[in-house]
């Protein structure tokens, strides 16, 4: 009898994920079955393919729920991060591993003592970001602690972006994922990281303007700008005595600068709302924001209170969005400015069928070896070939898939509540994950960190 | 038998309040109980005072309380806001008026139908700001109806502020109140108003970058910043028809600007910790919020940061507050960014023993009547005797106590949970406190509003 494989959630990051699993299904002896909500969005060659049933599966439907974990041999969860609790306790009760590529919630952290008694591997953060970044940067570092390395630095960088050939407006950004996760990064509480073992601190409204620069050869200039409390990987990866963590997000470069300008605004804020926000004209929204004039132009005012040169091109950026245009409306009710905000960025950053999104990863790792310090960077590029079949799908996807056939196959075993931070993981997952185009460029760098000459600071 | 008056709480805004009350007691036949957990803390003027008993008493001894309660004839609440409630529920259950000095709280509204019910006057929010400016305001716009007019504008604006011959650093500023308000001030949401019928947000970070001046003959210039939601004062006052609504608060011109480079370094951060904040030392906790260097200064990372030419004074007013001293240290375990602040702060800006305190409040007031545009302003100046006997002190505490004694003399009469907004509350009170020494001096201006020809906005 084939072996079972559940997927509840069938979402945009989940095209390649089907894919392998099911071109697999013969070798393998596998069967699919999709559980979700809106099953009728499945695509036919999908849900005709031989090894593959699609049900329709309320995931609050507690019995229908409990018959198709009981019936699987292990789940998959690609269901929003907060209706994993109820999956997890379910494969708990009839023990079936489980595999998600969110973050490890406090609830799903509970469950481990459970897991590890039932031998039952709960495996998270095994997408994209977290995840690929887990696995390759530990890999990297297993490798370097076992010369004898010593950790001085590690610094990561992601980017969901627009592939270089669908890349044309002056924003070189497109939305390739959630807007809203774009339109609210960075915002419920300062950035927090450590640099020379200094720490440091940027409040949102500066984030956007303390960027570092990095270059991918081929691909050319990045900018990065950095995410939530980077001394979280202290713990996650024993980093304890390196100098220098520091987690960021990727863009092109002069993305951040020109986002700031919504950020002076108060464009992004969505804790409150404008309570005649619908019909408003984007030229109405973006005056909110600016000081009241009987006679100045909405233009000029935004110039002057964001220092905007007559000829610089953060201007064209905002001209770009059409946020003056006094004719184009906004139609949501009670929204927030964050909420009409991505309105309006939906209009212009929306990809087209045919065009590419990508992803990039950035990783240094600066360590002591000898009495000698150096400096390994790797970064990995990924296009996009379709709307469907993206980059963020692949790279989110993929990994997935891989770690739920070496789970099925018990060469991932050790079990309780996890992230891919293991050699038992992270290595057969990596080395697959290269034959399917999905790998890192490495190369040695000199050494720099942020104190190249070792001068106190 | 002498009525008696129950003063729980002795804060530091009681000084007046007493005095006032013990010299009435003899013509007013009064008898002052004053019920706080640190008796031993209230001068022996008032405490041996005939017409004054000092007891102690702990708020959360419910016995104790009520007894105190049951007791008097009317109860002045000083208590820190959230602990009116308790008191209140006891006024209502033995028959009692309450007064505060306090913005009504949700819970203490509820109370409103059985205060009602048995008559009682719950009056609160009757210090300065809230208070004074309800009364003036009130009675200014009472007398704006009264002659047919039709209120296009209000703006009000108040400061806590140090006398002009105790005025002596570079910021204007000193503390006169409680210091962790001033450190947060302006944070918890957007900033909103209205002008000229549109809507205007600020968020935070811009808060203090967009300032109104104001001038008081004999005072010179003040500015004032945007104070929370303005729209309030719809409901409160009734003026729905009003195209510009303004709320402030009044610093010395420059202040803002100033203050303005804390908020940009993120030190006013209250949401997070520092962990290794104690011993640390001033030069090392501005150092957490400039980015890294080996070699630079903080003081020329600042700088650049901020963009602070070599000659502002902005750079002055830091160097006076001993920002970059490595030898002064913070001794405050695990405190936030903002706790850290203030602690830096007081060192500066702690009132001497012989230092003055000053309130200026500074309302404005269009309205058209007979097909005419008006404008009347009213400012009002208080100066400090000295560290006990505040302006602060006085603003506070005698509308409370005149509020006590016409409560007592059943002058005021109107029953339920209220405000200084009625005309049998505001006339004797504003009558009685310019006898006192505080009252406004009124002028004719032209009426400008923001849009002096009515140009389409």
């Amino acid at each position: 009898m084939a072996r079972k494989i559940l997927v509840v959630g069938a979402g945009k990051s989940t095209a390649y994920l089907m894919d392998y699993l099911l071109e697999k299904s013969g070798t393998e002896n596998l069967h699919l079955t999709i559980g979700d909500l809106h099953p009728e969005e499945i695509s036919s060659e999908i849900s005709s393919h031989p090894a593959c049933t699609v049900k329709q599966l309320d995931i609050f439907d507690e019995t229908a729920r409990r018959k198709e974990i009981e019936a699987s041999d292990v789940v998959v969860s690609m269901l929003p991060a907060r209706f994993h609790f109820q999956v997890a306790e379910d494969c708990l009760n009839y023990g079936k591993h489980l595999i998600t590529a969110s973050y490890v919630s406090k609830e799903i952290k509970e469950l481990d003592k459970k897991a590890k008694e039932k031998g039952l591997v709960f495996m998270n953060e095994i997408g994209l970001d977290p995840g690929i970044d887990h696995m390759s940067a530990m890999q990297a570092i297993d490798n370097i602690r076992a010369k004898g390395g010593k950790m001085l630095l590690f610094e990561t960088f992601t980017g969901g972006l627009v592939a270089p050939e669908s890349d044309n407006n002056l924003w070189n950004y497109k939305f390739t994922w959630n807007p809203r996760n774009v339109v609210l990064a960075g915002q419920g509480g300062a950035a927090k990281f450590i640099q020379e073992g200094s720490y440091k601190y940027i409040p949102y409204h500066k984030l956007f303007r303390r960027t570092e620069f990095m270059e991918i050869e081929g691909y050319g200039t990045f900018e990065g700008y950095a995410n939530r409390d980077s001394l979280n990987y202290r713990e996650a990866y024993g980093l304890n005595e390196a100098l220098t963590l520091y987690r960021g997000t990727m863009r092109r470069i002069g993305f951040s600068k020109a986002w700031n300008m919504f950020v002076q605004l108060g464009m992004t804020d969505d804790s409150y709302s404008i309570e005649n926000s619908e019909g408003m004209s984007y030229r109405e929204y973006v005056n909110l924001f600016l000081p009241y004039s009987p006679t100045d132009s909405v233009e000029l005012k935004l110039r002057h209170y964001l220092k905007i040169d007559q000829d610089d091109i953060m201007w064209l950026k905002l001209v770009e969005l059409n946020l003056f245009d006094p004719n184009k409306t906004i139609q949501l009710k009670n929204a927030t400015p964050a909420q009409m905000l991505q309105k309006i960025l939906e209009d212009s950053w929306t990809l087209a069928e045919d065009e590419k999104d990508m992803i990039v990863m950035y990783h240094k790792f600066g360590y002591e070896v000898n009495g000698k310090k150096e400096q390994l960077d790797a970064n990995m590029v990924v296009l996009g070939e379709n709307r469907t079949y993206t980059a963020m799908a692949k790279t989110v996807g993929l990994p997935v898939a891989i770690a739920t056939l070496l789970i099925l196959n018990k060469k991932i075993t050790t079990p309780g509540v996890q992230i891919p931070t293991k050699k038992e993981v992270y290595d057969p997952i990596l080395a697959e994950l290269k034959k399917l185009g999905v790998g890192f460029k490495e190369f040695k760098v000199p050494y720099l960190g942020y104190n190249p000459d070792s001068v106190a600071g």
